[in-house]
């Protein structure tokens, strides 16, 4: 039996775990927290922080393999594990050029893939020399994460929000639609793609609202979406899975807004409307079993349950019973004590053929349900 | 939140867990085997025998709730834990009606519920004065499970292989097809049915062998078996959740065979192929949740994986690749170390909206993948 760690121990953590019970491995998860959303879901338990050298390397030193449900790992001690024969997934150089985004945008650059014009910055001062990119979007270069670590730069009067640490700054684009495809490659390179999903945002919390699949896109742009998609993951030469994050502009361009290098909030929808979730894709590549059909059984929309403003503490769930009742809703909670503003603490599918069915349904569970701490 | 002791450790108690984890749940298990299927999914395992009358009611007493996945559990502390409070799914006294099989037939002639025709024998000797009701079925009344203890008597040559303490010895039907129906019960006697599913028997091992839904029955078929599981789950004056399996004859009559007081083998294909799996309507029941929505996404089929004859030990899957690559297969592996004939090693669900279709993969899956140990 293999055994496998996972360096995290979140909800994405937890959805791979349900799903590794369909298969025979044996689970490992390190993780701070010992009552976070994964900790009852493995074999062992192991209390420990990934951002550390010695920690990672002493998990993962027995293990047959590893894989990642969040990027700020400690990459070092996973290159000495890579180097030592262990297979992990995604390979430590990719999760290095994507968990800083300057490297990450370098990346793009050097491999020509579309994506949007930028420039570096290492003090918030110099954010004065490229007023020309204004309206901008400023990322820090590391630890920004759901998001925090993003500024919106409209103008100069905003710079004193900007980051005074290597950073990108990205000029906006005129965006028709963010979609995200998820790409899995196997050891062997072989490489399927899912069905490109329309993400939409809340402009406040700049977190993920609902989302569609498959998007609303014409044949053009699909093209582009999947060939793109298609030469990040193919670039990153790395076995995993990668969700793409894209724009397409009002002239119908895509070009890479991000990528994660994991298993992704943009395919929750994949375990109940897909033939091979994208949870059970990742257990087939590092379990070295052949790739899963990426096809729909259903379109399908998710609304992300996020924390209530205002409230922080115990939480409760107010409208859950409404929502149940749906009869074409497939709810997960993923279990966590605390809530807090904007803190994803589960999401919601929804299956149908009618794409009004979908976003009428996605409305009322967004109104219906809330995370509150009473 | 709520906390839940699950009675028994196997695939029911793994599959369980798997959706436990879409609800905010705190899990037990109660089990001997540290390395049974279900036990690296749950908050707490405790290891001791659920057939225990202390270590039940221990295990139970500091819980809100308690259910079962199998049978053979130590009533007299559940209906002990009952009288304290404690919410028990099924009730104690369904449990002890069903466990034993004397006892359930004679429910069901109590409560006027089609069932074949019988008689009770004490011992084995007793049979000689029952030839009338041969061809005939022999169960024993208290221990059976997965196709132990039940003797098939065609003629009384077959007697010396009947069972030597109460059973009961049943008239062979005239079958023209198996069927079972789940029904959900919640708190408040609210009822909802799963549709029925056709299962199809491997003559030899007399256990499951593949199963379709939905089950190829006339709406009058329909009707009654659904009538009459409806009054078996009413009869029995439980919550929980109620596997009926029922025999149609050559007449279209609907006869109960027997009930499972729990999730069963005969609802696996609800995972993927109905909004409310019966999983998930369990959870709903235990934690005061609206019932869920038993229609069909597609109609489906499964095929279970058994142990091979002639192979006991370390488990291998043959053809394991080959099944994993057919576009509309889900496979589910219950993760047992050890393989031996007719052991029930998982399953694997197919969804089509083509009954060909489903037969002809499941026909291919049965013949290429094989459970041996090498």
């Amino acid at each position: 039996m293999q055994k496998v760690g996972i360096l995290g121990g979140g909800q994405l953590g937890r959805m791979l775990l349900q799903s590794a019970a369909n298969y025979v491995v044996e689970t490992w998860v390190l993780e701070n927290d010992e009552e976070c959303p994964a900790a009852h879901l493995c074999h062992h338990f192991i209390k420990g922080d990934i951002r550390d050298f010695d920690t990672v390397y002493n998990f993962g030193k027995d293990l047959d393999a590893l894989t990642i449900e969040i990027e700020s790992v400690n990459v070092e001690a996973l290159e000495k594990l890579e180097s030592e024969g262990k297979r992990i997934y995604p390979r430590p150089a990719a999760i290095r050029t994507i968990k800083n985004k300057v490297l990450q945008k370098d990346f793009y650059r050097q491999h020509e893939i579309p994506t949007p014009a930028y420039v570096i910055t290492q003090t918030r001062s110099e954010l004065d020399e490229h007023t020309g990119m204004l309206p901008a979007v400023h990322k820090i270069g590391e630890g920004g994460y759901d998001g925090k670590g993003v500024q919106v730069l409209k103008s100069s009067a905003d710079f004193p929000t900007g980051f005074d640490s290597a950073s990108v700054l990205e000029k906006m684009v005129d965006i028709r639609m963010e979609i995200a495809v998820i790409v899995a490659v196997n050891d062997a390179g072989e490489t399927t793609l899912f069905p490109p999903t329309e993400m939409l945002f809340d402009p406040i919390l700049n977190l993920l609202d609902y989302q569609v699949c498959p998007a609303n896109i014409s044949q053009k742009v699909l093209w582009k979406a999947e060939a793109i998609a298609s030469k990040v993951a193919r670039d990153l030469q790395s076995p995993g899975l990668f969700a793409i994050e894209l724009f397409v502009d009002k002239d119908d361009e895509v070009l890479v807004n991000e990528t994660a290098p994991r298993v992704h909030n943009s395919g929750h929808h994949t375990i109940e409307a897909h033939y091979s979730s994208q949870y059970d894709m990742l257990w087939r590549i590092i379990l070295g079993l052949p790739l899963g059909n990426t096809a729909a059984i259903l379109p399908s929309a998710i609304v992300n349950i996020l924390g209530a403003e205002g409230h922080c503490g115990p939480a409760t769930y107010e409208g859950f019973d409404e929502v149940l009742k749906i009869d074409n809703a497939f709810v997960h909670l993923y279990g966590k004590k605390l809530t807090k503003p904007g803190r994803k603490m589960g999401h919601v599918t929804i299956l149908s053929k009618d794409r009004t069915d979908l976003m009428h349904k996605a409305n009322k569970i967004k109104h219906t349900l809330k995370v509150v701490s009473r």
